[in-house]
Formats: structure tokens, C-alpha cells, sequence
């Protein structure tokens, strides 16, 4: 008799896992579900629809549950699974839409429940007006209060409230944001973060850091947002005050989670439990730099995630080693990207490390409208070996970090980098490449 | 007393060693000599300048002689070396401006005298309105003569080939492109031809392939360029028929030349003669993947070259390695990428090769605007060695063509590019990114 997967949370982790287990042994049963009206959607996409440069929330969908039923893969949304009976190798399901509930056997178990919103303790948090983002109905009734709002605060300067801060711009509302920390995105050094704030103040966005938030007031809905020193007039506010993995289910029947917090698993996404994967925002990966475990909750590792552990429950062989910490984000005509380790990151994890910060240009010289472009290295002093890298520079151009993200996948020094054949025309860099500036100036 | 460099050639390699020579050893004495008018140029920027892009030539000049004198480096242009006498340790430079020579003693002697066009047998090449490019004075002429023109055949669709008829389509003239080979950019795969060729469609840009020139006929200037099939009305003929080094001075002294026809140098880009260096278009680099010498006549490995070899000769220490063979080039919307081998170089080199090639796009599904983004990965078949990979996006989307890049020189494997986090926004990339999917589809 053919074995049955059982796939908790449908979306990018359990679905890739879910497509790639059938994929890799068609004679398995695969059933997915996802609490959410949604399977298989790009959540990263919510700015861009907030902005209204995507037009339709369901255009984040990748594939529909239709799609999978073609591909043989059952996936049942407004389906939450409410209880796991790992002795039992069953899990409780609530029917959302019905009310009812049921038992679902599986021989295999993949936990892919993501994250939720963390929600700071401030009082007024839980009144009308003030919003989280993390899923499509999150974003359709925030984009619906928006229609309806003037002044927009957002709490927190990390990368979902500066792209957020874009799309309410787009839109036409004031805004402001709120940032513990005493600059905006603080994952970044501190270099990066000024030309971040300079370009967010160049796009009318009001920026405060090093400030609290007390408490969300108003009357029947919020009102204003009131810190310490001032008071903050808003009709909306968004908290993207950060994230945490959704491990109760998980640690409710004795699957381990790591320092991080999210679920500790193995290059196989195997969780301490047999039979029973994590894979996703849920899971950790191993920071290969440090060595130590480390949570990236990003669309590409949770897609990387489920298309690794869909193949090991297939039967076929796959391992996922690890991340490097790579992102970038567009902040109007910003590109930002990040690899590795930060400066004081580096130094926090032991490491001697010293850094470069050069400017340089997109292009050659004399080509027209040149742009900044902005790297900064941080490496071992003694070896010379790259630690990370962190980029500003216009659009596209700082999917240049990737060259730094493949050079720390294998150790790679400064010496290597700077001995590197990089791809050279007038109108894509400078006939010294930024990143052959910025190794040459390194000491 | 202190010592002399004297420098053969100011474009990009000659300067760069000037110049480094200079700032590592401020005592030593550093003279240049440039037959034409200018020094430190870039003349990878003339198509741009044809197209109206740039408006004075002189912008492409990266230094002028006065800042060279302000860094202590004499630069003279219209200087030409007519002849070396090594063992004299001089060289007799004529003077163009004046019609005078003198002889020029020396220590320490770069050659960097670069290459010219390739000047194929056809009938008529030195009729009036038949023009090369290589130096600032020959996009000047080219231009002046451009403005006056209706009907243009360009000889030969390589980059210069290429990135010209962009540039006299930006002028509004009609334009041909007449190739040899059955292609246009015979450097790439078949498949990357394709796409270009389209391209040049696409904009209007007349292609015959796999067609001979036979001559160029006309009264007092060029009016027609003839074929053995037919023949194509012209006012201005671009002759883009490739070029090559300029060794005669080098050779008549008994500097060795290697396999391609350029001087044979060292990692420190000495020549077998003790005291004489050679660097840029005039002379070699090892090919990393071959360990083949190889000729790699542009602007950014010049420059290597020239900083090497300046450094060394200043008492400093650097060594170049060799190339990985990356390019990237404009095509009215498009960039081509290319490193390492095609697939047919990699099976001539003695390769078991393999090869993948893969449609994906530049952003994800549901963003704004998205444009297509080809890969093709060639990689040896049993250890999935990567050997070489070509690319075709967007504007600056292929400078993802330097991951493979790095990957070459530390001979990364096909798992190797399947593990890297890569930077991940929807503006940026796919969930997956293009060089995942081409490295997931690999077999």
C-alpha cells in the first residue's frame, strides 16, 4: 500500500515539499492543508499590492489548489490542523468553512507552519486601525483601510516597513515610521542604514528612530501613535516589529527547536522526531559562516527547504548545507543587499574582522546617468577571508552581492575577489567592477 | 640615482602601470609614450559616443596628461616609439608634432602597444568611407562621416560589430550587418545567437549571415558592398572584422610571442626578456579553465595587467593569475553574459561537456514588468564541473554571468551553484532564482 504525507501549512515550504515528494515518488499520497483561504503564495509580494502595482491579491498565488490536484498533490485550504498525535501518526483537521473536525493518518508528517507577527506590548495594539502583514487577507484588509486613511504610521524599520513605507508613498499617504533602534534597518551596518534614511526622507517618508511606541490611542479606532516625547497623529498603523516561528503545534508533541527558536532540524529537514520534517519560517538552517544554527525566514530557503525535504520523502537524495544570510530589498530607487556576517556581527561572533565601505558607480565614468553604487567588505584581518558584504546601489545592480554570497559559500578571501574575472561594459560598471575597488582597497 | 620606466603605449594597460608604478615606488622616474592624441582612454565607450550618447569624444579620456604630470608621470602624446634598442637599454621615440626623434633611455620597459583592426582581403578596403575603430580619432572620423550617411553595412557581428549598428540605428541610418559566419556573435552558443539576432530585428537591424564579403565598390567612395549573391547600396562601411596585437616592436627585439599571436608573459606580466614587461591587448593571459594561454584584448583585464605589472616593477608584490574569459555586452534592451567556455569550445577543449539552458525571468511571476532571463550552464557531465556559462537579460540583470565567474575560478561544481543563497525580492529575482532553476534542471 502506498504511504500518505501529511503537509501542515501550505505555503511556500509545504508546498514545494508537498509538489516535490510527488514529483520524486508518484505512488505517494500527498495532502496538504493551509489554514488560510491560500496555498502556495508569495507573501513577499504584499508591498508591491499594497502599492498598487499588483492589482489583484491572487496574483501572488503561484499555483491554485486545482493546479496541484492536476500534479496529483491534495491541498485543502481553510483546513487547520489543530492537534498532532504523533503515536498515532494522525492529525486533528478543522474544517474552517464546515465547522467540523477530523483525523488524517500519515506516514510522513511535514511541519511547515511558518510564522506570525510578533506583537510588542503596547498598549492599544489590539484596536481597529492598527494592522499586521503576514498573509493575503492580512494584506486585503489593510489595503482596504488604506483606501480609507490619510497618515499611516508603521512601526519598525526592518525590510517589511521600509517596503511598506514605499507602497503607502505610492499611494499617496503620509507617513511615518516608528524605529526602536537608533537607525532604520538595523540588520544593516551603520553606513548602509544612512543612505537607506537619506532616500526615504528624498521620497517624503518621515522617519523617527531611537523612540518607543507607549501606546496606540483613539476613540473607536486608532488615532494617534504616542511615544514618550510625542504624539504621532495616524488613521492606520502597521506593526512589522519582526516575526516568530509558529513551533506550539510542533513542540506540543516533542519536536526539538533550536537556540533560534524555530525548529532545530538536520540537512534533510528532519526534525528529532522520525517520520516528521520541518521546513520553512518554522525551521532553522545552519549559518555557514558562524556554523551555528540561524533562522531565515525568507521565501527562497523555505522553497529551498520544501524542495529538500520532498525529495528526501520521496526516497530520493538531497541536503540543504545551509545559508549565508543573502537578501536584498528595493526601497524606491534603492537596491539594498546583504551577505554573510555585518561588522559587529562579525565581531560578536568572534571573529578579527575589519572592513572596507567605498563608493563607486554602476557604470563607466562617461556613460550617461551614473549612479552610486556603495559596497562594503567585511573580512578576517589575519586570513583575509570574506566574513560578508553589504551593497547599495541602483535597481538590479546589487544582485552584484551574489558574487560575494557564492566566494563565502567556499571561503573565499579577499585575495580571490580581488583576482576575479568579472564581466566588464560601459554601461553595466566602471572598468574597475565596484567590487574589484572595494577588494583593492582592502587592507 | 633612481631608475627609469618608460612605457610604450598610454591607453588603459600602459597608464595603469604608469601610474601604479609611480605610487609604489615615488622615486622612480616614469615616462609614456602615446602615438595618438590621447591617453587613458576608453574605447570601449566609442559606440556610445557614435550614438550620440556622449557628446565629446575627450569624455572618454579617464586622465589627461596634466593629472598624470601632478602625480608625478610624464604622459606625451603624438610620441611614437619607432624602435627599441635593448641592449642599449633606449628607445627611439619620433616626435609626430614635431617630426623630430630622439632616443629615450630606460630600466624598466612596458609594453602595452595594444592591437589594431584586422584588415580582411577585400576589394576596395581602403576606398574613401570604409572605416575601422579602434582609437578616438577613428570614432571621430567614423562619426563626422556617420552624419552624412543614409545607408551603413557593418563587416562582422561581434561586440563591436553589434554594439555599433545600436548605435547608428540611435542615429536613425539604416544599417546591415554583413557576418561570415552563420551567426551573429559566433563568441556564444547557437542558442544565445538566436536571441541577439531577433534583438537586431526587433530594432531594425538588416542581418546576412553566413555570407563573404567580396568588395567594396564604388567612384571616388564607397557606394556598395558586393557579395557573390548580391549587393547591399552603401555610403559608410564599418570594418568589425576583429583585431590583433601589435608585437612587431616587441618581436624585433626578440620578445617572445605564444600560441595566440600575443606577447607570452609571466603572472607578474614579464616577458622573457629581463627588464621588459608586456600588458593589455599586446599580450597573454592564462586561461583558468584550459590553463591555456588565451588572448583577452579588453579594457578591465588591461587594466589588471597594467596595475600588476606596475606594482612589480614599483618593488611591490601582485601576480595575475589569468581570466575565466567574461564578457557582457549592450544590445539595444539586452545583455549578453558570457564566461568561461561555450560548449563547443569546452568539447574542442577535450571536455566531456554537458550543457543546460533554461527560459526563466527576472523578477517573480507577479511583479511589474518582467522580461525574460536565459541561462545555459556548460559543465563537464561525471564531476558536474562548471566550465562555463552564457546569459541573456534585461540591462544589468546578467551580471549575474560573475557568480559563475567566481564559481570558475575555485572550480565550482553544478552542486556547488545549487547551494548558494542568493539574494531573494520579488523586483530581483524569481523565488528561485534563474541560476537555481538552470542548476536544479542540470543532469
Amino acid at each position: 500500500m502506498s504511504k500518505r504525507l501529511v503537509v501542515i501549512g501550505g505555503v511556500a515550504a509545504g508546498m514545494s515539499a508537498a509538489a516535490k515528494a510527488k514529483r520524486t515518488d508518484p505512488e505517494l499520497e500527498v495532502i496538504a492543508f493551509e489554514k488560510s483561504h491560500y496555498v502556495s503564495y508569495g507573501a513577499c509580494g504584499l508591498p508591491y499590492y499594497l502599492a498598487g502595482w499588483i492589482d489583484d491579491v491572487e496574483k501572488l498565488v503561484a499555483r491554485t489548489p486545482e493546479k496541484f490536484k492536476q500534479q496529483g498533490v491534495t491541498a485543502l485550504v481553510r483546513h487547520e490542523v489543530v492537534e498532532v498525535d504523533y503515536e498515532g501518526r494522525r492529525v486533528k483537521v478543522a474544517n474552517l468553512n464546515e465547522g467540523r473536525e477530523f483525523w488524517q493518518p500519515f506516514d510522513h508528517l511535514v511541519i511547515s507552519t511558518g510564522a506570525r507577527p510578533l506583537l510588542p506590548r503596547i498598549d492599544g495594539i489590539h484596536q481597529p486601525g492598527v494592522f499586521t502583514l503576514r498573509q493575503l487577507e492580512d494584506g486585503q484588509a489593510l489595503l482596504s483601510a488604506l483606501h480609507r486613511s490619510r497618515r499611516a504610521v508603521i512601526v519598525g524599520a526592518g525590510y517589511v516597513g521600509l517596503e511598506v513605507a514605499e507602497a503607502f508613498r505610492a499611494r499617496g499617504k503620509q507617513v511615518t515610521i516608528v524605529e526602536l533602534a537608533e537607525r532604520v534597518m538595523p540588520a544593516a551596518d551603520p553606513e548602509v542604514s544612512a543612505i537607506v534614511r537619506e532616500e526615504l526622507s528624498r521620497n517624503g517618508v518621515q522617519v523617527v528612530t531611537g523612540t518607543e511606541v507607549e501606546s496606540f490611542t483613539g476613540l473607536s479606532r486608532v488615532q494617534a501613535v504616542q511615544t514618550s516625547a510625542f504624539e504621532i497623529p495616524a488613521d492606520l498603523v502597521l506593526l512589522a516589529t519582526g516575526i516568530r516561528p509558529n513551533v506550539k503545534l510542533a513542540t506540543s508533541i516533542g519536536v526539538q527547536t533550536g537556540p533560534t527558536g524555530a525548529i532545530a532540524v538536520d540537512e534533510q529537514l528532519r526534525t528529532n522526531l522520525e517520520g516528521v520534517w520541518a521546513a520553512g519560517d518554522v525551521a532553522e538552517s545552519t549559518h555557514l559562516i558562524t556554523g551555528n544554527p540561524y533562522w531565515m525566514p525568507l521565501g527562497d530557503v523555505a522553497n529551498k527547504h520544501g524542495r529538500t525535504a520532498g525529495t528526501v520523502i520521496g526516497g530520493g537524495r538531497a541536503s540543504f548545507k545551509g545559508v549565508v544570510g543573502s537578501s536584498i530589498t528595493k526601497i524606491f530607487d534603492l537596491a539594498v543587499a546583504l551577505t554573510g556576517l555585518g561588522e559587529s556581527a562579525a565581531k560578536e561572533a568572534g571573529f578579527d574582522a575589519k572592513s572596507v565601505w567605498i563608493k563607486s558607480a554602476d557604470r563607466a565614468h562617461y556613460y550617461p546617468e551614473p549612479h552610486p553604487f556603495y559596497v562594503k567588505l567585511v573580512y578576517e584581518a589575519a586570513s583575509g577571508r570574506l566574513l560578508g558584504a553589504q551593497m547599495v546601489g541602483h535597481r538590479n545592480d546589487a544582485l552584484r552581492i551574489d558574487v560575494i554570497a557564492a566566494l563565502l559559500h567556499r571561503g573565499g578571501t579577499i585575495e580571490d575577489l580581488r583576482a576575479l574575472d568579472l564581466a566588464y561594459a560601459p554601461p553595466f560598471s566602471p572598468v574597475w567592477d565596484p567590487l574589484l575597488v572595494a577588494a583593492n582597497q582592502a587592507r
